[in-house]
């Protein structure tokens, strides 16, 4: 079957294949389960649609599901991560892509729209935007799909408001939360490539700037080690006072956002939620100040109280937006404020995704042969999880310990 | 009321008193919270018994229960960590002391059925000895108790399986697994003191050296990040994929314990487990190799095969016993194999425990207040978990970020 | 009067111009130097010839020099780090420049003779070619030189070796052993940016990888720091034993390229010298290996060998040539061998070179003040090193500590 | 010949045998070269005098210098470093010992003169004490003297001093300043023994401290990189701007003395000059700030401007003076202001002094073997100064890369 498509330009897909094999190359544990399962062709039949950042990484995944007999149609899940000629190369693959670098907003809820007009069984979603969507404008998709699975914390958020309010109407697994994803995708993966986004953007030196991390959950953690690794005097915000202490202890400075904004070089909002950097702060920030947002939608630098602010606006240099205000600062903004990491770099490391993806795969596996689990936001089975950092730990030739049976039944009394 | 002793020389009062004012002025929350309900008195009329490290941080939340009307007393939860001064300054203050250092088992048994006899109401535990002696010997006792709280790992390891097996008869709270406490003392506290255990004790340079963590909790995490901070590369042993994948993420080495034996110039371990170094793994260690233990109970090495293997046994150095084997190589194990940081050194930081307590006060005070719970393990509620933190942020002068309305509302919406 | 050129192409002036702006904006040091000695213009009348990597940094420096007077003549000093519209602005802006990237080495060493050919009284060198030029084959031009600086390792070493052969014709000043260049430059700058390079070029992770650093000096920790900030395990080869011994207490492992060769992920060589990366090195390496190069020259891996030994070589990704060895193995080149932080990333951040060039610059100035100094190599004055720190201080507005009178005294004194 | 003795308590012996083997057995460089000189015996017939910290490494010094032949007289450098046992054990084995722990400033000086009395021909000094009463009082004596060797930097200065102003009458080796004396020793050695001191004195925590370094050179780097390691955030004082300029770079925050002072909960003194701490700073500090010296001398400081502001004075703990100022604040002193290190723990780790001991006796050896040198500071030569490097190496069987002789032809060459 031909793949359907909207994507810029299918010419560009020699270059998109060799991004491709880069990534597979570092990918071992979507590997071994892609042999594990080669064979049995699990989801023969079966139509996958994915939002994801179409870049080589997940292209991967998309390849993987495809090699086990799934259709795959696939939009991308931010118009500045898109990359162009990795479509090309899926569509070449025989996988249906809807997505093109900078689209509009309204092109991108098409996008959506045509994926799930597919009448996919599972979805595989990244910020939800897949599942609204299907319940708000599709509800005879939506009654078809028998689960699915989430891997920011951002969809989580919105997959258990929906839960709450008892419109959830399939389940879907909360990949975000299993521990082979938050450990290492959420603070390896954020931290270094938020790092490379601002190297290569900005050219500036980390090293004793004071850099601002807005949100200590498991992406800020990354974000903060990263630049005090480069050298940075990391400045903490955050609102929870255990993290607040955390970030302390871990020789952080926690301030308020008010405070933080006077004395921040480097500004780079990781919560979540929206609206976390306003205009009070803008008008005290340094001039130079630089802003990235690495939080799944643009809305936690507020834009619209920057433009309104500024008296001058410029392209300064790639992914920089310079806005110039009334008292004569200057503030630059990278990617727009879209995720920095994936609008002005590369995304997570390849060794990362290969974990999330393998988490991702299982988990539509696991739908697949649970097709009337409840509606809810379920937690990655242990075993699942569990198996995919064995097979990490097994490619890397890493032997672990082994509780003897002496210990197992001494774990599990209370006698001395 | 006269309290009640056994303990050492009443004579040694005046250093211990020394010792408690000191902890005391680095204690803000335990002082905010003293504060709060001296006037209430809330615990007069009842009676607590606590079996923790009788030193002077400990002395502290004694005398806080005592200020707030309670009739304390204390057992020592380890012969080693048990200081004398401190003992007689408590019994000076009031309170009902029974313990010794160096004491033997036998004693320190005695010692618990003791403070068990004065029908305590509420327990303070850390391991869950006295817990788990009410329940084996003294039921009528245990049938009065409406409650308490247990701060180790290994102790919430205990009670979890009383529970399972049906025979825990009160309500206990697991101080160790609310965010104050771990997050704080067992990585942060066992961190730094397992160092200052190391440097008193050895007077070995940590830089360069090859340091092996078994157990990479989140004591472990805190010991593997201070001896990174001292200069050591560090090697981790763990049985869970998860932690091994971290440790190694982390920048650290993973492997056996077979493989980390022949490597490690120290070992220190921290697993909540028995026997993890083993004779197979004591044969296979480098000459001059440093052993030490942080986990609760002094059973992770395998002492009995260590005096097995030795031909030769001296003390070279205060807190120091070197077994020297058939190979001729020297093995120094320090402090018997028990808790390094209490018996070689002063335990936790004072600000460390300041939290602690704080939560094991006022977990107290929360049974004391539902004295109808039904058995089981309870988790510490989230607000006095959070307020905990919150102390310590006011006492500190620094400024939580707070949610606007707006960002409330959106945390709890999924529509875009 | 108008500027020579032999550009890649004029009409890319406008990035070019964008670009120094954005760098502009982050030189403060050169900018408070430039305000000094606007008004009296100490160049005017002289020629100065630079071979320097023609990127935006460097343009700031070239244009203050032609602000200050000077008629600035420029080579670019390697072929894949010279930026074709930065080139262009310089142009327009009155700069004669000779550069194209990716030029051929026939004319990169012409455009040394041509800007030779115009008749410099001062050389800003950078890697000693253009002292090295002169010297060899216009001897007539090098008779008018009345010195300059040089600001790498290498070209110092080379300088060095001619001065002992009693050959070098004018003084030098070794700005790379000016403290405000070799600690800042060589170890945050190169540090930073070549973790810079090697994430945008490959977006593989760093955490829990294998890092071999080969060399040690002032470079070399830099690199090593930068890289197990980001997480890696930093291996280190040396032939220093002082070096060696120091990387061991800094935490890394230390080896022979032998035992490094079998154990590394990626391999950065900051040496100065040539084949530290042989072909038995190679034939060592994992499948999936790293090289990459921040010395001066594309020397230090032996790229003959490594063609030698190949049976296939492609381009897998931008900046990156595969060669897969005979057993099967894929070893990834960076950047053709060359230095991986300025030809696969924008080199070494502003702030940084801020300072290196302040230094250029007032040594350019020393230089022009005292046209009689005898051949040789020469330190930068003290006060010229001390200054330039002093002006970042400045614009940082830190406060240093000043010596009371009796503490000078105190130092000078050796009574107790 | 019986040693002549002034020391607390021979009966003391015994603890100190076993201290001194315990060192013993982590000293490998010194062993190695006890090993090559003991048959020829090169020190025999020669008086040795030191004025060094009579601790258990320091002995191991002593003994191999008597094992090699030589006749010593040693008295402490500093009457809190001095332990009594080890002083009683070296007295055991033949070395004529001076020192007392807690002696008055009078008696110190009298055992300096009794161990010149000895008629040394060569002096091992640590701080220049020795040298400077050799000069001032007795001139004969120093007449007599060969030469000898200074450890510390505070020692050199004091020599320098001596040799501008032309007093200074024989050699003596500057072996601070060799490679490896200040690389490890000042940095790794002072950076961990200072950590040593606060932490066994104080038991408060350092994660999320503001810890104040007053001085940023090798010893100051050392324990800023150690607080910072232990969660501190660390704010430097400094006067030099390459210095300041580092430590920012380093993700220091830059303050002066004035600035530090309001902000500090620890504060350490690492200059080498006097009242680096004032009247004016100690008045700006807060309630329970912790003041300890890590200088070579208890005057960094101003321990009278301290005594002055006191309203109350009080011994806290073992180690700790509490000042109460008027405006009701405590400030703590560590160890009455001397080096914290080493009055307050045991030193510099074991493996350190063995390096910097095997430079005092290599030095000693080679002012043994030019017994005509010209008075003046000197350098120890480049040969000693690496063959302590290699010989660590050796004994920790770490293999360092070899030049290859075209290298080495490379690095003296200057044409491409």
């Amino acid at each position: 079957m031909m793949p359907n498509k909207r994507i810029a330009n299918l010419d560009l897909a020699l270059e998109g294949h060799r991004k491709i094999e880069w990534a597979w190359a570092s990918m071992p544990v979507l590997r071994l389960i892609e042999e594990r399962y080669r064979g049995s062709r699990p989801f023969a039949g079966t139509t996958i649609a994915a939002c994801l950042h179409l870049e080589a990484k997940t292209a991967c995944l998309l390849k993987v599901l495809r090699n086990l007999g799934a259709t795959v149609a696939a939009a991308g899940s931010n118009p500045l991560s898109t990359q162009d000629d990795v479509c090309a190369a899926l569509v070449e693959d025989g996988i249906s892509v809807f997505s093109r670098h900078g689209m509009e907003s309204s092109e991108y809820y098409e996008n959506l729209r045509t994926v799930l007009s597919m009448r996919p069984r599972i979805l595989i979603d990244d910020g939800a935007d897949l599942v609204a969507l299907a319940h708000e404008e599709m509800p005879g998709i939506a009654g078809e799909i028998i689960g699915g699975s989430e891997e920011t914390t951002t969809g989580i958020k919105r997959l258990k408001a929906m839960e709450k309010e008892g419109v959830l109407r399939f389940p879907m697994f909360a990949v975000n939360d299993a521990y082979s994803k938050f450990l290492f995708d959420n603070r390896y993966g954020t931290g270094q490539s938020v790092i490379d986004g601002l190297l290569r953007t900005t050219n500036s030196l980390l090293a004793g700037k004071s850099f601002v991390v807005v949100g200590y959950g498991w992406c800020g953690r990354g974000v903060a080690t990263r630049a005090a690794g480069l050298g940075a005097r990391v400045v903490v915000v955050e609102v929870d006072p255990h993290r607040a202490l955390e970030a302390l202890m871990d020789g952080r400075e926690v301030m308020s956002m008010e405070e933080a904004a006077a004395v921040g070089d480097f500004f780079v909002t990781v919560t979540g939620n929206l609206r976390v950097i306003r205009e009070e702060h803008l008008r005290k920030m340094k001039d130079g100040a630089i802003l990235a947002n690495a939080g799944h939608f643009d809305v936690e630098i507020d834009l619209d109280a920057l433009e309104l602010l500024a008296i001058g606006k410029d392209r300064t240099r790639a992914n920089i937006q310079t806005f110039t205000l009334l008292n004569g600062n200057r503030l630059h903004l990278l990617a727009e404020g879209r995720l920095v990491n994936l609008a002005a770099a590369d995304g997570h490391p390849i060794e990362i995704m290969d974990l999330s993806f393998a988490l991702q795969l299982l988990s539509s596996l696991h739908v697949l042969q649970n097709p009337s689990l409840e509606p809810g936001v379920y937690a990655v089975p242990e075993e699942i999880d569990r198996s995919v950092s064995e097979l990490k730990l097994e490619a890397l030739g890493i032997r672990l310990e082994r509780l003897t049976d002496e210990q197992r039944a001494y774990m599990a009394s209370w006698k001395e």
